[in-house]
């Protein structure tokens, strides 16, 4: 199995490179003093380091029902199980629902991607467009797999959003051939302008819907949660005590204490608002300095994805970059097959503005003197 | 698949039962100061609350590698890798290297048995004795399969220890047939009078060895690893990428500070002393209220293991007991078939001498009253 190239890429930058790589969150916004307040309040009680049951705390589960239900998608504490981050969900959803293949957006979040064909599973990619995906193949492909990985908010990569049209539609043909979407959440609390309604509403008993604190709080906590119907969770439950137990039991304590403080809303706030600040930026940079690079600016996310002119292979160039002090990812190591592509992921959450210019020139200036190397 | 017997006890037991069935560590000797010191220090650092790399946080590694090397068993922090507990060890290594079967102990840890099964890994059960494993099957079955999966210390459930000269033999043989060994080594800190040797130290290159902070710290974290040859090490990295990309930065450096503040000594000496008191007690109201159960009293661990004499069905037992306020694991369990079987084992950890004594009394009368039904 070939390891990604964002992970490698992260264990091998070195600390001058401008990484526009990752999807890491601004460290500098971490609530640090407020998590250090959670963890001694929760390490106060010994349970904090004992074993816990494998659906995840009872008092996080309920919290994360009320969310939901706030939201207009009612739901029980019976209808979530923590997991160890989101990616864990990726992995044992997969293990149990997708064995016998599942339709993924093209181009997809690459960890999704890794997980499921790492499990064995047949992927059938169905290419993205500005609203969502194209529904004469969507439904005729989910009529065999009656299966969907979606990201329905601003998309890793391309961070477009499925309009509430398309997501009813997609809801619909899920109920009408009674199948199964998993929504991935992960990017939903990251709006810049309105949220938006989840997929899985208009369809609560065929979906199951992954979050993740990772973007909103801490990814270190390695926490995140899905939302289903009590009957699709049991094997997931059943499959996740085999996988790790249960997940760490003071993360969970430091999510719950951290959520019952009443911080959340503010904090949540704070880093949305930050975020548009680092788009807005990342976006001028690329208009102005590499004009060549063409775009769709996202309402939310992490992630400005585009185009350079069709001759690049953007891999190349990527790799030219790195050796110059910057690096972004080459948009092929987002589809199944990885194949040439002019497509890239700039993510705009963990670099400075001061950062974003520097690296954005390096990047201009590679393309300047890059010659494509025929094929 | 079915839920493993102890775990679904642990969600529904209710607070006036005298449990024996768990494997959890007293609560009472959780360091909560030091932790709550380490976590204040940890969470400084906002590297505490990010992603880090999928192997585990260097610093950690490298106390791990100076560990294994103070044994006599050389390593480097190359080979270690951080999972996420102890059990996503046996997962990940199972979906790796059991793919086409593995020995494992009968009786063997149940944790163990389902994550294999769950994997689809045929299972080759080999019978212990008090030693060890019985050679002329083993080497016979490894033959096949080349792969085994043992608990050489405090074996869980039967509290047996391998002898040395078994362990070298078994590294023998590990060798002359080019397989490999996965040493479960979740309880070797905890014994009562010595250290023993791990087996991997005769055998550094055909085995895994797997370790946890779950019985020496604190379950709660979810923190463990395995040590190997980096070569066999690789793709067991590959796919913990993919099934959680890494295990909490904050579990991992909450271990890391209470290591480097020197406090872990001191703390294991403590719990040790603790351990065996209270293996003693069980022992003591076993051998008094219980005279018809049979037991040899283990040399470290948490479990003590033996046989209700042979007409009797445990798991009928254990049901009857456990309506009655007390409950134990009956043996079948542990055993890959789970078939009716007088052993039974007893967790000495998580009570307190006053609860053992009530507990024994509750199952010496349920066990006086009991007849058990014909099949």
């Amino acid at each position: 199995m070939k390891r990604s190239f964002i992970r490698e890429i992260l264990e091998v930058i070195g600390s001058n490179t401008v990484s526009f790589a990752g999807g890491l969150p601004d460290e500098s916004l971490f609530p640090i003093e407020a998590m250090q307040k959670a963890s001694h309040d929760a390490i106060s009680t010994p349970g904090a380091l004992q074993y816990s049951i494998t659906a995840g705390i009872p008092t996080l589960r309920e919290k994360l029902a009320s969310y939901y239900t706030a939201m207009g998608l009612e739901t029980k504490s019976e209808n979530i199980l923590i997991t160890t981050g989101a990616q864990q969900a990726l992995d044992l959803i997969s293990r149990i629902y997708f064995t016998q293949g599942t339709i993924v957006e093209a181009p997809a979040y690459l960890g999704a991607l890794n997980a499921f064909s790492a499990n064995g599973c047949p992927l059938y990619p169905v290419t993205l467009n500005a609203s969502g995906v194209n529904f004469r193949t969507f439904e005729e492909t989910f009529k065999q797999t009656k299966r969907a990985y979606l990201m329905c908010d601003f998309q890793n990569p391309t961070g477009i959003s499925y309009s509430d049209a398309d997501r009813q539609k997609l809801a619909r043909i899920a109920i009408e051939h009674n199948g199964i979407i998993v929504e991935d959440g992960a990017y939903m609390e990251l709006f810049f302008e309105e949220r938006l309604t989840p997929m899985s509403l208009y369809a609560p008993n065929h979906t199951l819907h992954i979050g993740s604190f990772s973007k909103t709080l801490a990814p270190g906590l390695r926490l995140g949660w899905i939302r289903g119907d009590e009957k699709l969770l049991q094997p997931i439950l059943s499959l996740k005590e085999r996988a790790d137990l249960h997940t760490s039991t003071l993360s969970q304590l430091l999510a719950d204490h951290f959520w019952e403080s009443g911080f959340f809303g503010k904090h949540l706030r704070k880093i949305r608002a930050a975020y548009k600040r680092k788009c807005d930026t990342l976006a001028d940079e690329l208009t102005s300095q590499l004009s060549d690079f063409c775009f769709i600016k996202p309402k939310g996310g992490m992630f400005i994805y585009g185009t350079f002119p069709e001759e690049i292979d953007a891999k190349e160039l990527a790799l030219k970059c790195l050796k110059n002090g910057a690096v972004f990812v080459p948009g092929g190591e987002f589809y199944p097959e990885a194949p040439a592509s002019p497509e890239a992921r700039f993510n705009f959450s963990n670099t400075t503005p001061e950062e974003m210019r520097q690296g954005i020139a390096i990047i201009a200036e590679t393309f300047k003197t890059y010659r494509p190397i025929k094929r």
